[in-house]
């Protein structure tokens, strides 16, 4: 049995197999629970978890996330989405998106020197507390090249020292392309450019080490640092075109004094970190998070 | 306008005016999700939001909470009560309970000395904060009789030192039966009979100084402060025949170290108790709170 | 008895009676501890606690707090503030500052509108939780007089509206110089001018509603819900010049989700307000706070 | 440059070359800290840091956390140690240790089946966040064999199973004897006897995964689970006779909710135990731990 079988096989909660998520979003209108629930039933499937949100109930945006459970559930799937499709499309202004959760995501992990964000992903999938797969690592070092091969995980250097930058993201490309289905930035330190992540097709989340007040540009700790800060925080969130300004999927914080030093701030840091970019990696690939405008829907 | 009218109008988010709380529960079985949802559609009420928890998909027990609004809600309240009745009765194994939601839930707190947990309830009614009113504060002393009837609310002294506990127990009967939805225990020390909590027939919330790990009996603070405790902690919960075994509501905590005085320990132990208590009592009062067991749904 | 009263008699930890505190700082060099503690020896003061810190033993900036105790204290403090002068300042470039802890701050109170903070100072203050006389609160508007003066404190209505900007300050001067030992912005809604923090001649304390990351500008709870943000927070800082830019005391933060409300956010950041604004005010009496270039060492 | 080289070398904050720790311990009486600044002085050396805590001014428990550098410590060290015995014992009822910090704890690591605790420490230790060596893991089982050498770490595997419970001791006894300063039982399922404690002669930290309120016995998480608790927990504490029942260094908690299944509360909770547990070995190697009767005094 291998890391990735263990993960998909053993992964907690609703995820196990014969279950599947259905993501409904749309305008908010009065009956939407009833005719998704509807064809659920007619379909004699179970509903194991469902959690709805209305930004406004009179005609605002909707948001629904329903677990189902269903005996042959790969074979009856077409059906059921048919079924979603010509109801929720006839009767209502509504999106959905209907997934066999005993498929494991495929996610890439970038990464560059630091090791922290990286190795906590690869060792919580391994525990099968991750449902993915993870068919390759892709960093522009090669420090964590035998840890990675370690946990029976490809690794793949694409250097980004010399030579033009599309050549390095046509690289990057021609190894992702049809092959995952989310990229995991676990402190890669290079920007991706808007036409990569046009190209790419899937979503993309990065861990961003944001502080409380955010200290902007160069040695984000030695501002935190003469501004006294009580907190250093780290934000996890999707990657759009600008920089450090996609919607945000996960926060947190630790305390910090006076008698921390940068070092020690760098290594609260990387403890916030690793922990926050794991959850939201956990959450996105359970289908808990939506995309809306620039923020995000989070049913945990 | 009185407080009390103040707090019903101006409480924050679902609770507002025609809208009402759905409470199913029972055993899980295909469908209920899409009954539900489809007598509120008939009936033309709109969800606005709706959590659902079943703790095993096959057979085990179901619990939902939704909120619906609708146009002169008050007069279709009955009609939709009785299509629940007949629907939810015929097919499935279920209770449930519907409840306007603008009425507020009538409250009486039980005080003793301490004035923490009392006022920052008192506090946040008056700010809207708490979807009830408050007929009455019973306390066994009168320190903070004049501080609630500062809040417009009337505060009745019985006192518990001398005759027999069960003429005190028949003198707080004559007070609340009929008069409140719920008791809340702001740091009152002195036990419940069971045949006061049969006779009330409402339910009873309490607050608990608890540590981590807990420390029973007498001197508890003194015993944590010998064990060295980092964490001290508060548990609201409900009560039962079984003092402070009752199902629990919520629980935080506040770090402490060696430094701490028991006098620190009891500061700090104060303004968690009157956080959770706080919170437990609005949780409950916006019908968020199931009872199953010795346990709790939270849906929050 | 009166509550300042109270207050300063009954206030928990080394804040007691014969109590004094000593602030030591300067630049590092050997034999600082030794020398401080040698003179407080000769004067058979007992230390009762003791915290030091530098941010390089290669001559840095060094920062010493010491609590010590002593009988008959306020008739042997000018021998040991002139012992302690002649000593640090012949053989070290050290300033220090030591005061009698039985004496409480006069802390004046800024409030506008929100009562959250105010009250929270108030009730504390009532319970001997601060070590704080409070002469007054000044407002800009009426809205809490009553509750303020409920309390047994003086309440002045300052109104901002018309007028000029200095002739509001002038007022504001004539009140407090003299009379205050700090001045607390409990949600005072004003700037206040580089010339009157100059006049003042005291520090002054202000809570701000900072999120994470921080949102600037008008309406920062709106921009936070549409980024999504999964914390909100609060920072208590020295004011000066440049606005919401000083030396930070205490910051904290709460955890929320899409689900919440604008107004859901509002009272949730006004909880952990109140919280911050508090323990930055009892750490600022207690001699806690060491102001340091744009930071701050807070022995806690 | 092996591993643990890298881990005695990039140690951050006091625990460099260089610096001391004197941990100084006994009755509370004015002079002390004069006393050992001054020994310090004579000998040129430079307070880094100093944590004084004292239980009761008045002839109470005096605790002292010194650490200071000087240019050939390692030479300069049984002068000062001399000194200070001579002036500690003379004038005061007063126990010591001083330390060369430069000097890495020797920590053998015992572990069972469970990795997550095991891994945090090597991962750590391997980042040079632990001022450690690990001569040897020791575990009952083999399943993580392979991962520690892979850490360039022995790994001993000792059999539980059949045979005396003091023949197994002996043989841990034989391993760890004059080569190790302290034992983690990094969830080492198995109780150790009061002879075995007493003929190793070094600490023991355990990792103690307690709930609020604590669930004694058997199958404490679906206990737990049952009584509808909202927080777990973890403590590390070191190991007594009486099981579970020794002087708390650091403890911590996550919550949770109904939602949460008995594994997702143990994935949770392996979460908090993996931190705590590396918090408190940190802590302990930078002789930041003293004990105290049964709690501890923790410098942080």
């Amino acid at each position: 049995m291998t890391a990735s079988q263990q993960a998909s096989s053993t992964v907690e909660s609703a995820s196990a197999h014969q279950h599947a998520s259905l993501i409904v979003r749309g305008r908010d209108s009065p009956g939407i629970v009833a005719a998704v629930a509807g064809v659920l039933r007619e379909h004699h499937a179970n509903i194991v978890s469902l959690d709805q949100y209305s930004d406004n109930p009179q005609g605002g945006a909707f948001f629904q996330r329903t677990v189902f459970s269903l005996d042959n559930l790969r074979a009856a799937l077409p059906e059921i989405e048919s079924a979603l499709r010509e109801r929720l499309a006839r009767e209502f202004d509504l999106e959905f998106t209907v997934r066999d959760m005993s498929v494991p995501k495929r996610v890439a992990i970038f990464a560059s020197k630091a090791d922290h964000c990286l190795l906590d992903l690869l060792w919580r999938h391994r525990r099968g507390q991750l449902p993915i797969t993870v068919p390759m690592v892709i960093s522009n070092h090669t420090d964590t090249a035998e840890e990675v091969r370690g946990f029976g995980i490809p690794f793949v250097h694409v250097p980004t020292g010399d030579g033009e930058h599309s050549e390095v993201e046509a690289e990057h490309l021609r190894l992702l392309r049809g092959n995952v289905d989310l990229v995991v930035l676990a402190r890669y330190m290079r920007i991706l450019s808007g036409e990569f992540l046009s190209e790419l097709g899937v979503p993309v989340i990065n861990i961003h080490h944001s502080f409380l007040p955010a200290f902007i540009g160069a040695a984000p700790y030695a501002k935190a640092k003469q501004r006294g800060v009580k907190l250093i925080g780290a934000t996890a969130h999707y990657v759009t075109e600008d920089l450090d300004q996609g919607p945000i999927i996960e926060q947190d914080v630790a305390r910090v004094t006076h008698a921390d030093t940068v070092t020690d701030l760098q290594r609260r840091g990387a403890d916030v970190e690793r922990t926050v970019l794991s959850r939201a990696v956990r959450w996105h690939c359970e289908d808990r998070v939506i995309r809306h405008d620039n923020g995000t829907i989070v049913f945990t």
